[in-house]
């Protein structure tokens, strides 16, 4: 072999190891629907910093609990919240054995099909459509009927399954701080029973780290069968003051790291940004009208407003989704 | 080298591997505090049936949830619950600011060493002096106090550390389940707060996975700092018909295991046994006068009758401490 032949060999290893690097480096960037910027690598500073063994900083993995809102954090939440869609199809199916809806709020506005009716009884009237609409059967058979609904309904707009515009560069960042030996919890204002059958297959997060807002149970023996029965009072509200005391109640630990979008995220940043030590908040602004909808502080539903004034003061990161994403929902 | 050479040391070396080979058995039976018999029998074929890829009963790791009480199930509750001892420790430090208490039940017969009147005042007479007992702070100072306390406290017996005093036969179970990738958690009529902060340390088993009661909290701003406050109110009973709603609540999967000692326990193995497909139900029997207690029927704390009556009927797997365990608790 000639030392041009020799070279040439040689040249081509080198391009073809040059190639395979940047393209396993590419593969490898976790973050990879993230754009690079300052959001990007405030995520990736934090958690270098708590994952540096003999860093100031450093946290042990048990008490890496990093703690997620889900509507509009992880998934869409325009025209409506998902879990309302699924109500309101609830609404319309049991009417016929209520004909006092026609005539009771919040009732009357789902069947006229007047959201903005609906909207105007508030969070609470919202909240309590939805355990009056979930309430009346097992917590096995209401298990059954959102998965059912959850793998047909499509969304009124993009004609896509709710579960796929849940957002792509919010998934890479739970598995990111689970390949960090993070624990990745779901901590919304939605209905934990609503949540649970999907968040382990759409999220990577099991039944067990969903923290939501719940109905009243009973457990009681039917026919000789031991049953829990949904019952139509609220039992839980997991939104604003309610957030740190869900927390409290399910993980027992302070969170080192919060992720939300709206104004009934600020307690749980509030609370997991001002311990001790190394912290992290992040807010999702809404701010992308041509990939998906721009909205904040006048938002019937995640209302952003308080967060947006206080959260770069208190330290906290507020991603631009039209400027930090390079991707919006996963590819189909 | 020699024919006798090579055979003595062939022979050396196969009987070094015997030796090896049998050390390794021995030091690999993951319940060796078990004795061997049909109890012990009973739990292995349950996990093997369980975990056994291509079995009819096969359960796949993320199903695998199993459930134990704690008081008198993983450690002693004679001659009364840990958590009142601290209780009563409390009481007599509060004491000066409540002359109140001197003519008050549960206090006055607390304060009188009379443990029998305060046994009178029922379970949830007990379980209102932890709440009273056990608010009026933050949770991170009560966690600091339940802390500072366990890591001290003897029990008035023994002279051993509370911690000391758990079972090593259900240390090593919850090992086994973990090894065989269960996801383990407590559910005890005791107060979540009071066991969270040393439960990882002892059992191996994370705050996020205690289940109990709870007294009512608030999240408020002092100061611009935000805290939880511990309220003189309870918010949930985790015990007999709550053990199943405290369950439902924290893990949203119903157990195909459940672990308990008093009728206390008897839904929550109920409630796990009931479902579909392979199931297990155990209920420690504590009939070792000489070893620890002997206590069942008529018993305050830990009362166990209907579970003693019906649970053989149930399928349910009746421990007798006297013969099933070698060993009680850890070796010093």
């Amino acid at each position: 072999m000639g030392f041009k032949s020799v070279f040439h060999i040689l040249g081509t290893a080198i391009l073809t190891l040059g190639l395979s690097a940047s393209s396993t480096l590419a593969q490898s960037d976790p973050l990879s629907a993230w754009n690079e910027g300052t959001t990007k690598q405030a995520i990736v500073d934090f958690v270098a910093a708590v994952t540096t063994d003999g860093s100031a900083d450093y946290v042990a993995p048990a008490d890496r609990i990093a703690t997620f809102d889900n509507d509009g954090t992880l998934w869409s939440e325009q025209p409506m919240y998902v879990q309302l869609a699924f109500a309101l199809d609830r609404v319309k199916q049991m009417a016929p054995d209520h004909p006092e809806w026609a005539e009771t709020e919040p009732y009357k506005s789902v069947l006229a099909g007047d959201l903005k009716g609906l909207a105007a009884t508030g969070e609470k009237g919202v909240l309590e459509l939805v355990a009056v609409t979930h309430a009346g059967m097992t917590s096995d058979e209401f298990t059954k009927i959102a998965s059912d609904w959850i793998t047909t309904a499509k969304h009124p707009k993009t004609g896509k399954l709710y579960t796929e515009m849940v957002y792509q560069p919010m998934l890479e960042l739970i598995d990111y701080l689970h390949d960090n030996d993070f624990k990745v919890f779901i901590v919304s204002g939605g209905g934990i029973e609503f949540m649970r059958p999907w968040t382990e297959k759409v999220y990577g997060i099991p039944a067990e780290r969903v923290v939501g807002s719940s109905i009243k149970t009973e457990f009681k023996v039917v026919d000789g069968e031991p049953v829990i029965t949904r019952q139509a009072a609220l039992n839980f509200l997991d939104d604003k003051e309610g957030k740190p005391i869900g927390i409290l109640n399910h993980i027992g630990k302070r969170p080192i790291a919060a992720f939300g979008n709206s104004d009934g995220d600020y307690q749980m940043l509030q609370w997991a940004t001002a311990g001790d030590g190394k912290r992290f908040g992040l807010i999702v602004h809404h701010d992308d009208a041509d990939r998906e909808v721009a909205y904040d502080r006048k938002s019937v539903f995640g209302k952003l407003d308080k967060g947006l004034d206080e959260g770069p003061a208190l330290g906290w990161t507020i991603v631009s989704m039209k400027n930090d994403w390079k991707q919006i929902y996963p590819a189909p």
